[in-house]
């Protein structure tokens, strides 16, 4: 891409190995990993080291994220207008739904959780926010693969038996979607857990992200294994909803 | 610095203005402010854009911080160790003490807090994770000072008319914090409000984080306007705990 700095994405790529790896990583198997020089490479970690991004550790003098990057994630979170929309109607859908709301953007193909109610009961969960999961295999994914024409298919990792790994069947999904208007998961990601997504709409009627509920398949499901009608019209008033704050023409 | 990268630099300087900010800004004022050349800022906001760590708004032509960044931000949690050896430990504190608890760490002269525990009521709270706080005027902050020998004193800025901003007096507390091996503020940093905060030692014995809790005055002092002794010993309980599984020696 002309005009870009070649510095800055390989600075970006040294974040991202990080950020994929196990945690700490050498700097020969950092250079190996981007197929860089070492001395480039021990470059930018010193850059990145020295702006808050990257911590070495004292014994190992291996690398890691560092801090400034959780106060820029989360000054993201804090500017983010689908978030600071959506949250005034996520907690009531939660609260109607019974179950687990969240809210979700793309991102490098795949779904960016930006906001995450928790099910509305004492069980243990874990916050979400900020996870990347599969446009193909989530509820809120195809809803954002369906809205979005011309996007590249991505992916499409099987996680269980009834995950659409076949593009035709996703295409014939997607086709689904958009007829509708909303979408659905049933075990295709997680096994005994479904998920039921709707479009938001921004400015111009544009669909700028997703919102849904996801939980187990028997509080989600009739016994003909269909998402509950009514479950589909609270995820669906909450999106219009939150449209309507957006500014969405429709 | 000798070695390191001055787009690098620069860009996260960029990064650093927009998190700083009201949320999106144009090209010449990041240019501006930064006192870079506009052709200069714009390189680096086009590949900043490239990586997903800046968005540029379609209809204002404003640059605001990408997603990417969130997914960075989390991922720091994830593989930080301070975070995963303490959340065990967080929860019954804030079980046993009835008040928030927070950890922190030290980034560029202030508290980032790395993990919050709301308080156990249904009382709104917001999520403090990726914020950053005076070390001066927060009990998290003054163990964190006060364990960090030589660090440079940061700016004192007053909250409060109880906000510690001469450096002598400031001195005197962090001696009674090693004294003692705790720390609080009373209506230093927000009226009504105190906290108790005790540090939390890693390899070595080296102070690597603060635990504390925080609440209202009345449920954290006691009618002398002292924290109530119970409360510190729980948080001072909480921080050996951790320090322990952290393989502090001592």
């Amino acid at each position: 891409m002309p005009g870009t700095v070649q510095s800055i994405e390989r600075a970006a790529a040294i974040l991202r190995t990080l950020a994929g790896g196990p945690g700490r990583l050498g700097l020969s198997e950092i250079a190996r990993t981007l197929d860089l020089a070492k001395g480039t490479t021990h470059g930018i970690l010193r850059t990145l080291q020295l702006v808050g991004f990257v911590e070495q550790d004292r014994v190992s003098g291996q690398y890691q994220l560092g801090g400034a990057l959780l106060h820029l994630g989360t000054s993201f979170l804090d500017i983010n207008e689908l978030r600071s929309r959506s949250i005034v109607w996520a907690d009531p859908l939660a609260a109607r739904s019974g179950q687990a709301v969240r809210i979700g953007t793309v991102l490098e193909g795949r779904v960016l959780v930006v906001h995450h109610v928790f099910r509305p009961d004492d069980t243990f969960q874990t916050l979400d926010v900020g996870a990347l999961l599969p446009l193909h295999a989530t509820a809120l994914g195809k809803v954002l693969l369906a809205y979005r024409a011309g996007s590249p298919v991505p992916d499409l990792e099987g996680f269980t038996r009834s995950t659409l790994t076949d593009p035709r069947a996703l295409a014939a999904a997607l086709e689904g979607v958009r007829e509708a208007g909303w979408a659905y998961e049933i075990e295709e990601f997680l096994l005994g857990q479904a998920a039921v997504a709707a479009p938001i709409r921004g400015y111009g009627g544009l669909v700028v992200g997703a919102i849904g509920v996801s939980g187990p398949v028997d509080r989600l499901c009739d016994s003909h294994y269909q998402p509950l009608s009514g479950l589909v019209g609270y995820v669906r008033d909450a999106a219009r909803a939150i449209s309507r704050d957006l500014g969405a023409t429709r």
